[in-house]
């Protein structure tokens, strides 16, 4: 998980690094707020002439990583949302699997947050959950 | 991968089993489809009164894999997907970073399908290409 004041670019090299489908941001007292997925970064490796004309993407001198650095320079995690991000489910350390199943269901989300006393403690995946789902047979 | 008339179970097995945020469904032809979502299959955990009452959800006795095998027994991934299921992108193999990014970033897609001669030969996600952009450095 990452901030939303946190750097942008620290971020993406999670993301990256760890091959993430996507990373929860958090508020500044830490309450989780939504999730940032992978998928929605990178558009910031596409300059705006290709973005105009997708016909210009095939011939391109510029290195992808310099592309990358010079747009996410300065910026806050919260400069890559989107104006209207979706909503992170969020979940009971004591729910039961069902619950989690339906508030993952309820916003088609990926991924939910678990909280205890108000913190978030760790997320589950859709797949881990589907995993578990199997595994109790 | 999986055809859209191969069984439900043996899809939701694959995402659970690698842990996969989807899962590429391909026409009777290997031609790629769409993606099924792990976060889509989840529904099929929620028992239809907690659908309706989410507030039953807490007072469960069945199985969650009895309920996951009962709603997939016999069902095809076909009837997995949704009435309006994503398009996905897909680009050439011998395609440039920029042209895969620029494909991804158009439909916000964590995933874009690779085809060499009209067969599709992979999949690259988003974390993927953002460590491709980073590691390029």
């Amino acid at each position: 998980m990452v901030g939303l004041d946190s750097a942008a670019l620290d971020a993406v090299k999670l993301l990256a690094t760890r091959r993430l489908p996507g990373i929860v941001v958090t508020e500044t007292d830490g309450r989780p707020y939504t999730v940032l997925p992978a998928s929605q970064v990178v558009r910031f490796l596409v300059p705006g002439y290709v973005q105009d004309d997708p016909s210009l993407a095939g011939v391109l001198g510029e290195s992808l990583a310099d592309r990358m650095s010079d747009q996410l320079a300065g910026k806050t995690v919260r400069s890559l949302l989107t104006d209207d991000p979706a909503e992170l489910p969020s979940v009971a350390a004591d729910d039961n699997m069902i619950e989690v199943a339906a508030a993952m269901a309820r916003l088609r989300c990926p991924l939910v947050a678990v909280m205890d006393n108000g913190k978030l403690t760790g997320v589950i995946t859709a797949s881990r959950l589907l995993e578990l789902a199997l595994g109790a047979r």
